[in-house]
């Protein structure tokens, strides 16, 4: 941590400062510039940079060491590649998940699912527990809907993933799902967050509505510090002023995610912006910039859709979409 | 719901949305303007309205109902005054809870709670499960910490309030808390809200960071759907592109939900602004645009604080500050 | 305009919103609901929708005609392609600027300037007025620095964009430039835009760091409602909480606008990240999701910059993602 | 500038890095500590940081001197107060400004005025020019309505204000206004302001919608630069994801300013929320969090005004409100 002195802080300050830090087990190092003195404030210990900003003459504390450890390319440098059923995230990988919002029959399932299957997609997602904003509002088939999804997976030798609510349903996820999904709005739930840590299967984690690029590293943090090294981070739009679209893809998040972390980025183009005709030009626009994967929507009728069926793909629009998508990929030089 | 169809749609599309809503279980009532064709949408179900926006020749699809009814002035048009330990929010009357960030030590609590008590205080707040950004930073006492703020308030005769964050928790905090405080993190943790619609003791709601009033007020009818019918909501600041201050506090807020429902409005000036300096300012601030009660951290001595020491005030700043406040609300014509 | 009046609002009030739109010219259309009673107001006259909503008994008041007509979609279906010196913007072509944030010398823009050429670059740009935060920081050559674009422009037979910032400065930039720049700063600097509607060049009009779409083609309406019907509209960027880029840019915007608008849109992946690294994946997710052109910024020595140097692409580096991004177009069909 | 190494870079680097500052003109103070090297960067020249944080190795680079000087209370420690017509605004003492948001007729303004100046009110506005998102809106008398407002405020004795748009105008407003204003969406129209800086007048600085406080203050810079040391910053609401207020009142940015800057800042509650009936409660709050002064929009006959009629309030409910605010301020022990 650095500390800044206001602009020729007295000697009697800067000395008050330094005691404070000592006092709480750091060391200080001091360098005087021509206007303002710098302390840097050495050491292992935590503290938060607050309590010294309101000690006197201080300008301004900036931390300097990352907040995130294990998330970090300082940690692991090369890209960490996540595999599930055959398909891989990361590195030069880019993998596919699709599949309706919600799980809502058998029979929707298992079109749903032969289509995505002849299509080349091997992971498929479907809700079983759904985070609704209305309390009146389809909650979805809960452990039925799970079973509906692994008896149709299986079928198809597909893998799965769902999104997991609750530190109490992870036992009964643990029995269906490959992947265990958390919402934006549990991106801060740390109690699931730990639970997590200690499963063994890959986690996808999306970001938050509101969630900075470091808090959504951070919570990726609280996974990966109880043990589980299998996170797969995605980007689903951040709120903003602009109301067109449900929420604004943020695309450059892939490359500045990349570049400070090692692990996976992928993208759901479909919740970001809540329209299908979006859908398309998000989606090449994340392999473009060079996604790791992407989570996209599709129901075999969306006009019927219990949930979200205005931003699902046609079958038929995603089997033309991932043969483009495929051509782009060459283009950067990553395969599906 | 109303539709309004592109400008100069063709009958066959108007027809077509008509059969469309009719088969879901609508009535249609049709209105044909200058430009535009207006569908009113009529019936007590639900349904996507991205759904009949995608139809041909739709151009907006427009939502009159509001999706709140227990906590709106509708459904109850007089203020809700929740008392507390003889101490009432809503209407004419203000609230204070005071207390520190984090539950620490016994004497640190005994300390605080006596200098509080003493300046009319009556609610106590201490945080004993910490949702912490980092999985490294103090995470709190836990139970430990619920004993200890139980003791102390008993004590004093002091109510008490502290944050749950799982469902599982809940049990444990009937035994020792008076007002079950959600996070803003997990304002949207529905599951936590369902559970406690079961409970029979107030809810303090959080604003989350990124929430809209209206996604505010859903949280708090999940919580009202349950038959809790004791929700204070809790504005503390929302995420915003300055960063002067931690969160930008919406301030007015509190106008805008008092008009749409009969519930309180309390206001953190501490987790908001997240410095000292500004915790009295945006206090008045809050009391003179008609807040319902307030939280403020105080802390015995803030320096040695082990969580958001700077932003707590000390207890004679409090004592000031709490004074300023009463004379305050003479004017805006409401009492603590 | 639909006036949606509060759940059972008396005749009475009915009757005095009805009265009160017809005396300020419009017709009304009554629907009565099962709920809500909706009036239709009908009519060419502006009004302020929230002298209505303040009225007794309206609970809410919509507009449904949009507010832009010149640059919708409805008054012109087809894409509008603009051309410059041989390239165009719009439809299926995707055009290219490049060039330094800022001319400083002939001899920095020669050399740019014919690496640039040689990588089949046509428009050159280079700010000569530069809106700067600071008073104190490098405000720009000025006339000299059009004179020189011009020259350099002149010699490899390439056209220029420079950013025009005020009324007095249109007669001389008509002078020197091809097409005339307006910064996001002066986007709602509606005398520049009344100005640059008498203008017979194009204008690139770049959208304001927190300007919603509506508002950023309400511009470009005030630009062709002046008789210039050649904008190009440039998506550099929003403000967002995130601070990992200098801002967000929205690459949803480019399919939302080319929905609404036939005006071309195009990408300044160079502001809107402020990093060099990023501007390669961000240009790649542009042309992915269907924009219409790039102007990114090159500088012959970025180190030595005067401005800006920090997101300027050497030469080398722009002529092999030049090559990427003309793979990419052929994936969308489109081509450069 | 401190420039922080990354975590155990090669003394090699480092020595560019330092070589790199010292080729620019700068001093290098070098302080290595346990993980990371920082060198403090010292001289007053003028560099981009981005441009070290793009050098092998570096890993941040820090601001540490402010970017405003005039503006700062280093600069100047006391209050600025500035007075027009007998108005005090800063330090202790209060502002009121009131009046239409546009100059209708002369009867309009004569009327509202004497209201006004029959309630205490000495300062009068009215806009003349104004700046419309459409350019089929109302856009003023211009200079008829500034002919009017000069005529009605030298028959009551008050001063008056209004909003100046463009470079152009200023002789002509310099002949009727006694405070110029400069809009939010001109915030940062540094044109006007540099010629601004040359006038002899207060001037009043509205925020823009995404202005950060530090960009704010940087055009307050930009006036004062020039020689006019009478600027008065005008809080006037940000834009959020929020959307039941037209935009939300920053009233947080009140302390914050006062703590870093001597000028007056004062708060425009009408334009912030948009809504009459907000208007009260936000003035409220923005006098007890220890605003300098407020601007209100009064209309004679809001239900008819051309412009903005919907957040006017009218003389009566002004008079209220006037009195209420003298009240309030008693107790944060300052004055109207």
């Amino acid at each position: 941590m650095l500390i800044v002195m206001q602009s020729h802080a007295s000697e009697d300050k800067i000395q008050k400062v330094i005691e404070f830090i000592k006092q709480r087990g750091f060391d200080a190092h001091i360098s005087r510039g021509e206007d303002h003195t710098v302390i840097g404030c050495v050491g292992r210990k935590i503290i938060d940079k607050r309590d010294i900003e309101l000690l006197d003459g201080v300008k301004e504390v900036i931390r300097i060491t990352s907040p995130y450890k294990l998330v970090s390319r300082v940690f692991k440098p090369d890209n960490t590649i996540i595999e599930v059923n055959g398909i891989k995230f990361g590195g030069t990988h880019i993998g596919m998940i699709a599949g309706p919002c919600s799980v809502e029959t058998y029979e929707q399932m298992d079109e749903t699912a032969e289509k995505l299957y002849n299509s080349g997609v091997r992971i498929l997602r479907g809700g079983a527990f759904k985070p609704r904003t209305s309390p009146y509002a389809f909650q979805g088939l809960g452990e039925e809907g799970l079973k509906i999804l692994r008896k149709v997976a299986d079928k198809y030798n597909m893998a799965v993933t769902s999104e997991v609510m609750e530190v109490n349903q992870i036992p009964m996820f643990l029995k269906y799902v490959d992947i265990l999904q958390v919402g934006a709005r549990n991106m801060q739930n740390f109690n699931l967050l730990k639970s997590l840590g200690e499963v063994r299967k890959p986690v996808m984690l999306k970001r938050g509505l509101s969630a900075t690029i470091e808090e959504w590293l951070m919570s990726a943090e609280y996974i990966m510090s109880g043990g589980n090294r299998e996170v797969i981070l995605c980007e689903r739009g951040i709120r903003t002023f602009e109301n067109m679209t449900r929420n604004t893809l943020d695309i450059s998040a892939i490359p500045v995610v990349q570049k400070i972390s090692h692990l996976p980025v992928i993208v759901d183009p479909s919740h970001a912006t809540g329209l299908r005709d979006k859908v398309a030009p998000m989606s090449k626009a994340a392999v473009a910039a060079g996604a790791d994967g992407l989570v996209i929507e599709v129901h075999n009728n969306p006009d019927c859709a219990l949930c979200d069926g205005a931003q699902s793909l046609y079958p038929e629009e995603f089997a033309e979409l991932f043969k483009d998508l495929k051509a782009l990929a060459v283009v950067v030089k990553k395969t599906f």
